[in-house]
């Protein structure tokens, strides 16, 4: 028998707890590399801690099921993508817009408020070439100490991956599109 | 430029949208498995859907970040375990509160009063034997058509994987554990 994932046996955890924040990356071709952070969020939330959510991709007047429920309890979700896609004609905008919200992000890391940050889709940015890969790890290693922070998103560079403390690859089994079913308000979005 | 995952775009899905409660599998050894599972919680009760948590393998005592954050929120998250782990030495015991956990599963899932049920860590009662697939499945079988029901844990049976709509597959690329570094509150339970 080998149920032995940690997150399901916390009481079974000895030794010496280092604590520290970690740099998480939620990555693949699958489903649930932004619903985990949220759940991780979630969780975060429960426990009274600071919890921030920053979007890339997303625009910004997105209101999906997620911008709801933050907004109900007062957690801030800033996108401020333009609904960047396969299909977007003006890629320097989008480019223009990922530098912005990442200059935000420094100054909210940089802040030392928050327990939590999430950047959602912060893997397009990077894999695009319109964040600096480089520079990212340099601001992850110059983060306060106990500040936890998940980067979700498909083609995680190798750099980033190689310097993250935990990193799932997220992998595609089976998706209900083949089947001709649409995304489901309040599941997908 | 292949960023095509329809859960960041749902405002480009055209054609005719069939509406359907999704059977969603997420397993693997990787984490995310009941985070993601969290996160679309989060969003389907961010559009006021009716959600419920039931999960299979944490104590029923259990109080992690989950846990508090479902009380504050006034969402139903019920444990029904015995903490069960590979170091469990009453079984038995295991596989009582396994079967009536999900009998209680059944009257929740016939009753129609939810929009999303979540089997947290219910692959392992399949796995082990407690709970025979075939009945399962039957159960999913004959659901309210528009419930969404999401089943996380490791080893999910083959059977309930052909069954299911959505299935992913987490994987692990790198963990912390391997460094020392402990479970962390707020971020693993």
């Amino acid at each position: 028998m080998t149920i032995n994932d940690p997150s399901t046996t916390p009481q079974s955890v000895t030794g010496p707890r280092i604590n520290k924040g970690l740099v998480i990356v939620n990555t693949g071709t699958g489903k649930g590399k932004t619903t985990a952070a949220m759940g991780v969020m979630f969780r975060a939330w429960g426990r009274g801690m600071n919890v921030i959510m920053m979007q890339f991709i997303k625009h910004s007047t997105a209101n999906f099921g997620e911008q709801r429920a933050a907004k109900k309890l007062g957690i801030t979700m800033k996108a401020m993508g333009d609904g960047f896609t396969w299909r977007s004609k003006d890629l320097d905008q989008s480019a223009e817009l990922a530098k912005a919200h990442w200059e935000d992000c420094k100054t909210i890391i940089s802040s030392n408020e928050y327990d939590l940050l999430i950047l959602d889709e912060f893997t397009y940015p990077m894999h695009y070439g319109w964040v600096d890969v480089d520079e990212v790890i340099e601001t992850l290693k110059s983060k306060p100490e106990m500040l936890h922070i998940i980067i979700t998103g498909r083609n995680a560079p190798e750099k980033l991956v190689d310097y993250a403390d935990l990193v799932t690859d997220m992998t595609l089994v089976k998706h209900p599109y083949k089947e001709g079913i649409k995304a489901q308000p309040g599941i997908e979005f």
